[in-house]
Parts: C-alpha cells; sequence; structure tokens
C-alpha cells in the first residue's frame, strides 16, 4: 500500500561508496519504526546482486540477507541507518541505480529505486567526530577537542555539563556541551485557569535585562486585580500537503473526495499514534493544486513529529487511492511550521489561548501609574501603528515572556516565530480596564522536544506541569504571563498620554 | 530643555509610602545615566517640604539634600534608585501628588510631578527574595531556596551554574541559577562574506532533534558548490515614536519640518551615544498621527536601548520645539520590535542579510538527491502556499538555525519573532540551481546582550566573532547557516517531485 | 421572538418632529418585508398614547391605529416609511424617548424603543428635491434643475438617458440621470468551462486606452491554445456577526453550541430565502469576542443583501436562545466586503474560480514574442515583488478586465475591492507553457444590482447570461477574461527578458 | 543612448506576412511620440534588404525609406504603426529574424532585432470589424451589428449613446456603444478642504440601492458638525522597475549608485513629461534583484503613462550606465497598480488623503441615533476583526463611495482595488465623537482617462473640479464623501451596541 516513491524519499539518505570487498549502501530510516522481515531484491543499475553476498549492517549487527526473516527480523528503528553491503567489483565513478525491495512491519512489502553517485572524495575538510555511542561523554570530549584544535576556542564553560550527555539522545546531534542561559523567577503569578489554579512562580531564561522586572510588575497589578483568567480556545497541530493535479476541477472533486473519505483516512492517520487525534482537513484550492491542513490534536506533545508521521501515513493511502494526482509535497507552505502567518492566527497553531483580566482602576493608578482611559487611547494608536506596519501583533512583547519561558522549560525556542503572534484588546469598562490576549498560535508541550532535560523539568515542575495532561495548564500560565508583560510595557509607554507637550515645555521652562 | 513630563515618565516608577519616620518616595533612573548636582525644590500635595528634613537615598548612601552640590554630587545611574526621606506625619491612605525639581547632569534643570497612592498593603504573598547585592551567590541561593519553600521543586541542575552569578549584572533581574541548553556543532560551513571568510564550526542551542544533522548536510552541499556568499546589503535599527496633533493638517507639517531639522535632531539623538548613527526618519501619516521610524546604525549592538535612548532625547527636544504637539509616545507599534511584520520585510530592522549559493547539479543529485528543477518546482508551489496563507516566510525553516545560533551565541532569542521572517528564491541556471535567502530583519549584536555570558562568549570565539567590528561577519554566518537548512530541508521535502502517484502506486501493486 | 433592539436597529431611522396637529414620528423598515397587523401600544416618554387619535400613514394610505388588524393589515414594505402621526401638544426641543409595540408578520409580536431628540431646523441648505414617485421622470428633471440652480452645471449629456427612470427603482436614490461608459468588445474568447461553453464576444466597459487591445491580444493567444479552460471551485458569500461575552470561556462554549444547533440555525436562515442556503458557520475566537461568518450560496445574485436578511434572522434566533450574549454586531469585518483580505482569499467570497491554459510555445513566440522560461522567470522575479510589498495579488492587471466586465454587465463594480484578489501560477510544461489564474473572492450575479439595466441587460445577453441559472457560466467567463489579460501584459513585460544590459548597450552603440 | 533591446519590446509587437509584392512588417509605438529621419538599415534573417524597394507605410502615407530624412522625416506617433514592406519572394512558414536600424528624434540611432513566425493563419472565427477611423459611427455601428450578427443581441440602448464616438479615441479600442450607469446625488456637502472649499453635490454613479441614500445620512451628520476637514497628505505615483544582478553585491552597490546619480536621473526622467516630477527613489533589495519604486507627482493625471514613460525613459538610461545589470522589468509588481498591497498603505499611491470630522454628542443622538461611545466600541471589536481577518481596511464601505464617484467622474474604477485601501479611528472627545479616515493611495485625475467624456466631465463641474490644478480639491471631496458613509454605516450596524441580549429578550416576551 505504502508506495515506492515514499520509501524512496523517507528512507534513501544514504551514500553510495566502494569498499574493500565491494560497493556499500547506506540507508537510514528517517521517519517511523520499523522491522525488516525479509529482503527480497537488491540490484544495481538494472542487475540484480547475488543475495548470497549481501549484507545488511544495523549499527554493531551484521547480517545476511538470507538470514533475515519474520522469525529472525532485523529492527530498523527511526533515524537508525542500515548499509547494505555487496561483494564485488568497485563501481566507477559517477551515477548508478540502487534497486531494493523488502517486507517490513508494519508497512508490508515496500521497494526504492534511486539513483546515487559514486564521487570524488570533497576537499579535505577537518570533520566532527562522531563516535558509535555519540552521546557518550567521550565523544562530547572529543568534539570540544576538535572545536579546540580547529578554531583555537577552549569550551571551558561549554564543557562544564552538570549530567550526562546521554539525556540528550534524541534531542541533538553532535552534542558538544552545554550552554548556560541565566535564569530569573517572577511572580508568584495568580492564574485562574480551567487546567492550572492557583499561584505560580515563573521561570524566566534570558538574557535581556529588565525583562524579569517587567513582568514581575505586571503580575504585581494582575494579582492585584484577582488573577489573570486564561481559557484554551483552541487546540490543533498540523502538517500541510499540497495534491497537484492535471487540472482545477481534478482539484477540487479531490477536496469533495477527501471530506467524503475522512473516517477511512482519520483511521490510517491514527494508527501511526497513540495519541494524535485527527481534527478536521482544511482544505485550500488555488490553480490545480489543493493545499491541504490535517489538523491534529496531539496530547500533552507540540506534536510535529506526531502529525508528520500521521500525514503521511493518510497521505500515503490518499495518493494509493486516487491515481490522477500527479505530484504531491509533504508540506505546502500552509502549515506555517515556525513561521508567523494569518492562517495560523485565523485557524490556531498549538494551542489558541486567551488571557484576561479586569484590572481596577485604582490598581493601575498605585501599581502602573496609569488611567484606563489613558491606556485604551495608547492602544487604538498603536492600533492603527500596528495596521500600518503589517504586524502579526498589535501588542506589546509578547515574544518576551513567551521566549523566556519557553528556554526555560525545555519548548522549542524556534516556535516563537509562530507563537509570538498576538492580539490585544482593551476597553474602559465601569470597574477599571479589561484588558485581554489572545495568543493564536501557541506551539507549547509538556512531553517530548526538551521538556525532560535536567533544567528544564526543574522548571517545568515549579509550574506543577510535569506529567500526563499538563499541556493546557502550561499554556494559560504562558498566556497569563504575557499578559502581565502587556499590561506592564502599555503602562510605560502610556504613562505620558494625558500630557499635551506644549503644557509641559511651558511649565518647565 | 527635557520636559517635566519626560521626568514624570522615565524616573518615577516609585512607590509612595509611610516609614517610621516620615513618608519616602522611590524614584528609578529608567533610561540613562546622570548625576544629581542640586535638589531645588521637594512638595506634598502642594506643599513645599523644609529642605533641611530631606534626605536622597541612593544604594547605601544616605544624603542630605542640602548637602548635594555640583561639586558633592549625588551619582543617579541607570536603573538605580533614589528614595527621597520626608520627615513628617503619615499620609493618608489615597491619592498624593508629589512634585520635585532638581538639577543634573546631562540635562540640566528638571523637574516632575506625579500622582501616587498610598495604599493598603496587598494580599499577603510569599515575595521573591532580593538583596542589596542581588547578583551575589547569595542571593541566588534564597531565592533557590525561596523555590523549593514555595513550589517543593530542588533546582539541583539549575543551581548549578558554572561562573559567578555577578556577571549576569545587567542581564537578568532574580537570578537564581541557569538553564542548561544542549550545543551541537555543525559544518565546517564555507562562508564568502564580505566580514566573514573561511570556514566556520557552527554552534547550534537547540533540544530539537535532527536539527543539527538536518543544518550539517545543507553545509556539506554548500561546500561542496564553493561555499555560500553571505552579504549584508542594509542596517538598521528604530525606535518609532508617533505624534499627535489636532489635525491630519498639521501631522503633514509636522513631517516636513522633521525633515528639515534632520540635522539638528541627529546631533541632538547622537549626543547620547558614542556608537549609534541616525541613518534617516521614516515618517507615515494617519489621521492625525505622525508616526515616525527612526532608524540608526548601531554598530555591535543590537542596539534597542540605545535607540531608545537616543529616540528619547531627540523627541524631548523635537516635543520642546512644536507646542502643538498634543500627545506622543515613544512607541507606537511601527518599530515592531519582536514581532513579524511587513514593515520590517520591506524597510529592514538590524541586518538585512542575503546568502546566495549557486548548487551544481552534480552536488545536488550526490549530496542531496535532488534536481534544480525539482527544488524550483516545489519552490512555485509553496510560493503559492505562503501567499495564500498570509506567512511572512516563503522559505522553510529560518527560524530553526536563527533560534539555535542566537542561543548558542548571546542573542536575544525573542527577536527570533522578527529574525526568522525570510523571502527564499530558486532559479535553475546552467551550472545547476541559484538559491538565495534574505533575511530582511535579522537582529544580531556581538556585544551587549548575552554575548559576554561565559558559554555564550564561547560560542561567539569558536566564529571568530568576539570584539568590535564583528557583528556583519556574525550576520553573515548567520544567514550562511539560514541557507544550508533551506536547501536540507528543501531537498528533503522535494525529493519525490518527479513521480506521478498513479505511477508509484501502480509500480508498487 | 425578534428581540426589541433588533427592531429599534433596524426600523427606527425616523425623525421626530412637531407638525401642526401634533407630534409625528417616521420609522422606515430598513431589512424585510412586513405586514403589520397590530399596532397594541404607542407611547411617548413613558407616557401612553390614546389608541383613539393614532394615525399611521404608509405612502398615500393614512390608517387610523384601531383599523389595523389581521383581516385589514398594513403593508410595511422593505424600503418604505410609515409615518406615526399623535393628536396633541407639539413636544419640547430635547430628547424624547418613544415606544411602540406591535404585531407583525412574519415576526409576531414585536416593539421597540428609540431617544429621539426634537431639534432646531438645521442651517439653511438647499435641499435635494424628492418626490411621491421619486423615479418619475419629472423628479429626474427636478434634480437635474436643481443642480443647474445649485451649481450651474447644465448636465446636458446626463440627462440624455435612454430609458425610462422608473427602471432604476431599487438601484439608486435620487436619480438625476445616467453617466455613460464606453464599450468595447473584445474577442471572441473560446471558454471551456463547465457552465459556459464556446465562443464569447466579451463586453468591456471603461475609458481607460489599450484595456480592450490588451485583452484582446491576450484572447488571440489563449485561442490559439485551444481556449481557456475555467472551474468554480467554490461558491461562498458572507455576513459575519460578532458575538461578545463576559468571557473568552463563554465565547468558546458558544461556538461549541453554534456547532450543535447549526440544523434549527439553517432553518431559520433559509426561511426568510427562497435561493440562499446556508453551508456552514466559520467561527473565529479571540478575546470574549465569537466572530463568525455565515457563509450561504445565493444562486445568481450576488447575495449580500440576501445573507444579511438570513443571517440577521439565524442571529436574531440566537441572541433569543443565549441569554449570556451581552452585545453583538450584524457585521465584525470579518465578511470583509468590498475590501481585500486574506480571509477572503482563503475562504472564498462569492465566486472561487481558476481559468487555466496551456500555451504552446510557438504560440507564445508567434503572437506574444516570447518564451515559456521568460515568462516564468519574470513570474518568480514578480512573485517577489508581491511577496515584499504585501500585494493580495500576484498577478498583474485582474482589476482592470474585471471592472470593464462590472460596469458593461450591471455587477457591483465597488466588489472589485474584494473581486481583484487575484493567485497567479505559470510553469514551464512540455507542450510550452502551463498558466493558471485563481480568483478567491469574485463576486458576481446575473440576477439583481445592475443586472436587469437596459444596457447592462443587453451586454449580459451578448454572453448568454441573462436567466436562471447563469451566474457560474458568467464567472467562468470573467475568468477566462482575466486570464487573458495577464497573458497579454506579462508577455508585454517580460519580452525582454534574455537580453543582458551589457550585451544590449554594446551592440548598440 | 537608448538600447536595441528596448526598442525591440517597445515596437516590436508587429506581425510578419507575405503580401503579394513581398514580405510585410508592421511595427507599432507603444510608448512614445517619435519622428524617423533616417532607416539605415533592414535585414530578414541576417541578409540585408536593397534600401530601394523598402517602403514604410503610416497611416495612409506611403514612403520610400530613401525618402526618410531630417528635412523630410516620418512622424511616428505613440501607439500608431509602421509597416515595412519589401519587394521580394514570400518567406517560409515559421521563423525569421527581423533587423532594423533607423535614426529618430529625439532618440537618436535605435536598432532592433526580432524573431518573428510566418504562421499558418489561425482557425477562422469571427473578426471584430476594425475600420481606418475605428472611431467613426459607422465603425461603431459595424460593430453592434457584429454583435448582433455573432450573438443575436440587438445593442438598443447600447448604441443609443448621445455623443460623437469620436471623443472616445484614445479611451477605448472597438468603440461599440456605451453603457448607462443611473447617477444620483447626495449633498451637499460641506467640505473644509484646503483645495475645496464650500458646499458640494455629489455624484454617485451606482446600481446598488440604498448607497445613495445611505452617503446622503452621513453627509447630514457631517455638514451639522460644521463639515469635513480634507487634507491630502501626500501624493506619489509610482512604477517599479527591477533590476537583476549577478549577486546580491552588485545589487546593493547598484542602490547606492542609484542615490548618488538621482540629479542625473531626475532630469532624464522629467525630459518626458511637462508635468510629472520624480521626487524620490525607493530601493528595496532581496537576494541579486534591486526592486525600485520610481515615485513622482503627477499634476492633475492620475499619471500611470506618464510616470511609465518617465521610468522608461531613465531606466534605458541607467541600463546603458551599469552593464552589470543582467536584466530588468519596468514592473516588478512593487507599484502595485490596480491592486491593494501593504507597500501602497505605506508609501502612498495617487493621494494619501485624510478626511476628520468631530461630530457633536447632539448630532449622533438626533441624526444617527448613536453615542460616540458606542461607535468607538463597535469600531474597537471591528479593528479586532480587521485584524484577525488580514483586511486592508479597517473601515466599512469606502469601495462604495469611491466607486461611485469614480463612475461618475470618469476615474479608471479599475484603480478601486488599491484606491479602497482605508484606515479609519475614531475617539471619544469632550465634543462627541472625533473621526478621522485615511485613504492611503486614492488614485484619481481631473485630466487625462475619462475625465473629458461628456457626461463624466458634467460630473466633475458639478464638483467645479474641471480645469488645471483640481485634483486636489476633487481628492478631497472623495475623501469627504467616504467619510460621510464610514459614519453612516457604522451608525446603522452600532445602533444596537448598548443593549444585552439577555434583557432584549427579556423585556421582549
Amino acid at each position: 500500500m505504502v508506495s515506492r516513491s515514499f520509501v524512496n524519499r523517507l528512507y534513501t539518505v544514504g551514500s553510495l561508496r566502494n569498499t574493500a570487498s565491494g560497493p556499500a549502501y547506506r540507508v537510514k530510516n528517517r521517519l517511523f519504526d520499523a522491522t525488516l522481515t525479509a529482503v527480497t531484491n537488491v540490484s544495481v543499475d538494472g542487475v540484480p546482486c547475488d543475495r548470497a553476498t549481501i549484507e545488511m549492517v544495523v549499527g554493531d549487527e551484521v547480517r545476511s540477507v538470507e538470514s533475515i526473516s519474520a522469525r529472525e527480523p532485523l529492527p530498523f528503528a527511526l533515524r537508525t541507518e542500515v548499509e547494505i553491503r555487496l561483494t564485488g567489483p568497485a563501481l566507477a565513478e559517477g551515477p548508478h541505480t540502487i534497486m531494493s525491495e523488502f517486507v517490513c512491519d508494519p508497512f508490508g512489502t515496500l521497494s526504492f529505486e534511486a539513483v546515487d553517485y559514486v564521487v570524488q572524495p570533497p576537499a579535505t575538510r577537518p570533520r566532527i567526530p562522531r563516535l558509535a555511542d555519540d552521546w557518550s561523554p567521550e565523544a562530547v570530549r572529543q568534539r570540544q577537542d576538535f572545536v579546540r584544535d580547529v578554531t583555537g576556542v577552549r569550551l571551558e564553560h561549554v564543557s562544564r555539563m552538570t549530567y550526562d550527555p546521554q539525556l540528550t539522545r534524541g534531542n541533538i546531534e553532535h552534542m558538544s556541551g552545554t550552554v548556560q542561559i541565566p535564569l530569573g523567577i517572577a511572580g508568584p503569578l495568580r492564574v485562574n485557569g480551567e487546567h492550572a489554579h492557583g499561584e505560580y512562580l515563573i521561570p524566566l531564561a534570558t538574557s535581556e535585562g529588565t525583562l524579569v522586572a517587567s513582568y514581575n510588575r505586571g503580575m504585581k497589578a494582575l494579582n492585584a486585580s484577582g488573577g489573570v483568567t486564561c481559557t484554551v480556545q483552541a487546540d490543533s497541530m498540523q502538517r500541510a500537503p499540497v495534491f497537484i493535479f492535471d487540472s482545477a476541477r481534478e482539484a477540487r472533486a479531490f477536496s469533495v473526495w477527501l471530506q467524503e473519505n475522512l473516517p477511512r483516512i482519520t483511521e490510517i492517520a491514527e494508527s501511526t499514534t497513540s495519541v494524535g487525534r485527527l481534527q478536521r482537513i482544511e482544505t485550500y484550492l488555488a490553480h490545480r493544486f489543493a493545499f491541504c491542513r490535517f489538523d491534529f490534536s496531539t496530547g500533552d506533545a507540540a506534536g510535529q513529529n506526531m502529525v508528520s508521521k500521521a500525514t503521511f501515513a493518510a497521505t500515503s493511502w490518499i495518493v494509493g487511492q486516487r491515481p490522477e494526482i500527479r505530484h504531491f509535497y509533504l508540506e505546502s507552505n500552509f502549515a506555517t511550521d515556525k513561521k508567523a502567518s494569518l492562517v495560523n492566527v485565523m485557524q490556531t497553531r498549538g494551542k489558541r489561548v486567551t488571557a484576561e483580566a479586569v484590572i481596577p482602576r485604582q490598581v493601575l493608578g498605585s501599581v502602573l501609574r496609569v488611567t484606563p482611559e489613558g491606556l485604551v487611547q495608547h492602544g487604538s494608536v498603536a492600533n492603527v501603528g500596528a495596521f500600518l506596519s503589517g504586524a502579526v501583533n498589535n501588542g506589546l512583547q509578547a515574544a518576551n515572556g513567551i521566549t523566556a519561558m519557553f528556554i526555560a522549560c525545555g519548548q522549542d525556542a524556534a516556535n516563537v516565530a509562530e507563537s509570538s503572534a498576538a492580539v490585544i484588546h482593551g476597553e474602559v469598562v465601569d470597574e477599571g480596564l479589561y484588558i485581554s490576549i489572545t495568543l493564536p498560535s501557541l506551539v507549547v508541550a509538556t512531553y517530548g522536544g526538551g521538556t525532560a532535560l535536567p533544567t528544564q523539568a526543574e522548571c517545568l515542575a515549579m509550574l506543577d506541569c510535569v506529567g500526563p495532561g499538563k499541556v493546557n495548564a502550561f499554556a494559560e500560565i504562558v498566556a497569563g504571563t504575557v499578559l502581565a508583560g502587556e499590561v506592564s510595557l502599555a503602562s510605560a509607554i502610556s504613562a505620558l498620554d494625558w500630557v499635551s507637550a506644549h503644557e509641559q515645555y511651558g511649565r518647565n521652562r
């Protein structure tokens, strides 16, 4: 069912080379765990190889092809490589076609075909050391030495990491030490969420002076207003394949078919994950392209890998069903991963969270030295500014708080690109100021990514956000923190707003 | 010359309270270094206080007002506080008006007037410990204990910072330890810049698996193409005040006046900085508002604080000259600091850098398994996706590389919000593929921010980006790294592009 | 069921004044046809009026309130006014509260309450003449005379309209003649649509020289390529109310409730129209607001009024069901009527139409003097331009053809604002050039608006687009025409693209 | 100085064909008036033709090449064609290369070279009749008959145009009659402009019922507030060429050179026009492209053709000076002509006009039935809507008034695409409501385009906008009208805003 092309794409990043005994071709498993139960064919330039001479090597294990069976399968885990070793004469320099058919669990019979080149070794460059156990202290140390040899820089502080580098397996390649980011704390902040109830000390990792103080001041105002009310309004992580047809009409027909087959597609997509749930498929038609967003809920994970895998599985089935699909790409720039975009602002990416507060007039005056009217007036001018400047955020400094919490808590800080989008709104109400910020694309996790790294896990623990079912609580706390920062900075900017310059100057002469 | 309102705004964030001996009012210096040479008046609720009883406290120094003179001035440094202590009866709960006039260097006679409240102490909350020497190991330790007491979490790893916390003064408040981010290295990458020449080992701090590997693969392709050519095309950091008038006509007249007085404004702005140079003032008119962007070059610093200070000085002079200014705000959402925006994409924020390469067809085939035509076709479909989805980036993963380098090298990762904007372009040329990425708003520094922190300085040193005049080299290296990531991921996505699904399915049955 | 507030809003635009016999209050029906079957109460400033003295006047009909009954109802048609005449003393200058309760078909018991002012007559200004039969030739003539008297301009040509002005009833108020727009014809254009099959002469009303010629040239190229293939990919007209709650949480709950009650809401909305069908309700949450887009298909009408009426009915029911709705507005800037917007580009407004063609290389060369590669290269540079400039159209001149057809064919040319949004895509294929344009928000009609006006109906007839079921054919022809214009202008711009400037200069010396 | 390639592009749109006496090649002058003073060479497929046998035909004039001299030049006006007639054998089917060198005033020696095809006549299609005097009543009549013959539609009303079709020369091709658009009048509107002072009757051509009434109501409110204050804040029309280099570095160097050579470029650009003035050249760098916007003031004309011609002349000189320019296009999608875009919103296209008013509370109440607070609240919610929906207009119906005035007054209604962009802002002030709308890209003219057509000229005359120096007055009146429409519709939408739904329902049961 899974087509050759997928296998081609997902597995074959290996390099063809000549060894002393014969050609070798390395293949990497890039997307999912699999187990090989048979290798039925290997050919080079269309000539089948003698099965008796073919070996498969995974890690330290060397297996003859004939020995691989359902009973004695060859595990081929995600991100590992298999090397296919052939016995025979060296291949000439230039392009060669490599083909292989095999059976694997859970995908059945697969094949791939790739053109690869036997190339001249490239210009000699120092190569970053890699070891079999590449996250071992020894590997880390060798790379630190390598840095010293190549650049003359001794990584004195980088090398003083305080935990076993093996803990970073899956988090990084070429692990070489750690960078230390100063951690400050703010709060406590009273959060009235549906998931986070109570007062939280907020960990903020940053090297930007005044950031912690600014947020802390906003928290004081929010606390004095009874806390900040936070609500996760939507939750959606996506992968956005595009399907290409011969005509717009076929693309349109496909979009209908897609919705009709949603139950089956859902079943296939969800078969790859115990957590992810396909919520819907958005379709956007243009030309002969059908752009799709496969929207998933992803539990406590941010879920980008989860949804890639699930969407891949679904896409694979879809492509098999619809022969009129001429091409497709698993990503079409419509997921807008790590990019600010309006589709994320409208349709949510990660969590859509709103933080709200009603701040009494006296709190504004005594804590922030502003009036509700002053803040709203500044907001209305700043809205014009945001509108004219084409910003995806009409607020002030959401990125600051989000980034500092993301770094502290093991989030992927690259997601600040989209997570920092925000819509702010304030209005004068009887009690003082209603102020609200909506973060439409906050990508957060309490599982996976860097959340389990030692220092990061401690920060998550400070927020009681360790363990299953905590991601929404974390999203609420982030949003509440962001609102604190907006209140604080808006007040700093607005404090002048009632003063006419003329008067100032006159009085000051 | 500097008006009371500015002083009001910039200095008075202090809190009014009753002490045993009398009222006290604390004032913080938020924007610039100053030295008080006289305090000429202090009054509460319009009643002048007896000068003989007034004391000024800065840090540990307690000075009677009468002792302050040009000969024996009171230093009042940026970010420090002065407390004005009065002798007398306690003030009643509620609002009080505090006024003070003083002489300071370099601003001359200033005065401020503020309404402040004597408030009931707020609900008891645990308070984060603060010490006089708040970056001392003791202060850090006390806060770690506080976290433990309040949340039950022992900061075992966070507390194992490997350097003196005093080094973080100016980088963070409520310093409580450090978060350790895994550091990987990629490359070397051959960069053919105007400032960065040679091969660079790229430090990448991340917890996202495959990131380092992905960039490393792209670097291999770029190296095999002779390296990546990087060019800083523009350099501009801004603060964007808005001036408010009675009518659109006055706003228009002001915009003319502003350009006519540019030499004087430049002089004033630049008097506050030895490095920053005012390049131009952009003006955008709407309604009765004149939105301005004061564009500066800022040397090796990212420069947000530098331009705030310089713009403030200029604005202060401007407001004094133009009595028809009714209001103004130092920021109007037109700088779009830490926000993706089209004004940044068009007009540059930080560095505008382009990284280009021509990748030979064989390199594409052997290293990346793609053809130039395949990459360009995917690019053209992805362009439609980016256009429809309203993204500020038609590329793929710029945010990943930027964030990882930013964290490693002591940049402000919150600037990923705007720095991740990118425009990518590829075309088939005789040699293979011309590919280019322009980062229009890359905010980088080799001075200030976190650049001097121990681990971060080591990463900058790896890139030979420590010391004066290095920021453009750093910008070039970042851009080159970003292009490597684009090439790598585009190839991964595109590898399938020549396969029609029908064929796939047919051949795979 | 319909609440007072709606009635307030929709009916009461009338003016309170004193007449010789007593106060009078005029009410206009602004949204739908109704029939009054009883007036149960009228009060002024809280004092009920004597029913025996109240008269209702609609047009020439004067009815005592007591005479109105289900058997002898008072018709109150859309856009007509009723005057409530009371007998009694004049009201004092200043504000007065008017209240009325009545029963009407099909809305049942309604009431309204309004504050109105008895005001000084405003400064004397010349008043535009209005007659009882305001579309009569006499009324038109009086206004022409009025123009002459007030401005000194004789409307010699404007007054020479060639048809009975009564035909414009419902199309315009203060009808004063006609403006004549030159009509050119282009084509024939071969359209291979699902609704429009064949060759069409295209009517283009414009005063911009070269427009007709430019489109004509593009049509020649498309015809030589076998014609243009056009596909309506989606069809959706919307009204976008916003519902305001006390909190984001309530807004979220409401969005769930809305989907759960879709069948009932659909029933109510569709009860107001024989043609419109509610397709779905999109919801976008931010703060405590639920922004909705009620998407309808609207048959041959553009449908803005149809969907307003239907959405109003639905909204009215919704508001009655959900007492937690604090406010609502029938429009929230999310329909983006007559505005370019990304939500329209993504989610369709009016018709989403794609026009495609494959233009053979020889046709490009002989008709347009370009190559496929040249056009695609220009397109890729222009894409960068469109991306940087924040345009909602990466094509060239869609607005030209759309506007000229809109004016010719009785469309609402104000919809050019959103209809001119376009996404263009070209790629080199074996046969030459695949080129496609998608118009995501083309608002067209073959019924209603100006489609029945004499000259406009003739233009629609030229396209065989008169009569039921023709709107999609019309949309296809518009899109095909637009593609012709793109091909023509792109070629004109690109004709230079293979020339390097150096070479040019050298050869030309 | 002008290079061959430009001539190629601008002149050669002619078709190669075989006549009885020999090959003929037709060339059209597409951009500027010229006079040929010598034809020095004509060759086909590289073989020079015998000069004695070459004839040039312009209109009815047939001239031997040898007779053309500076004393007896051949006028070659803009938009006319010259046919080059050769004596000799027919050319074979397929491509041929035509080259010609000639001397012309004011451009000096020029040459062009083009590949053209002798093609099979295309499939027989009915051809639109064209006459030598193509704007004669006879030509118009023949086309009307043609429409009848081809489509069966008698253009009874279209054919009843009331003026001589010759008047439309330069406005349209294939002139076939006129379309009549109903004209209504609104006002008078009191405009307090710098150019328009007084009360104006506003001509509105539309077929959308209620439009005139809605604007009229808004005008009533503005008049009662003392009128609307209108200000043209900027004026700029642009053409946006892009220059392509080998590298980003060259593009950067070029952008510096461009500013350094601004005086000379200005001189050349302005040599083509008696009215246009080059204000500045904006440059936007990305990749190896330099996108430019040449900004001009254009007097009373909208000026698109004027700036094309002037930019072409400048570009031609530039390309000659900078041999490193590899390609260029006269338009790059950065002018965003007839497209909504953020660059227009920021940088102005056409006129940037602001209309402002302060509407007293009582006027709001008595005329519009709203309060200042109600309008501002709706505005703040609608702002969120506009921001989320990615609209280029946060107002309501600017497109309606602009389009109706554009059609009435001979403007190019296709410019509604960008002219309808608007930013609206309201705030509560002591007197009531300050409301303002800025139209950043209003493209208007009182000269050229359709402004001189009989009915259109009458409408302009109503506004006293006929004759030199009137365009700013017209822009002011348009903006004032737009504000009237916003006030009116905002009030209609907002009238409900103080009512909570719960209350409504309760009181209405």
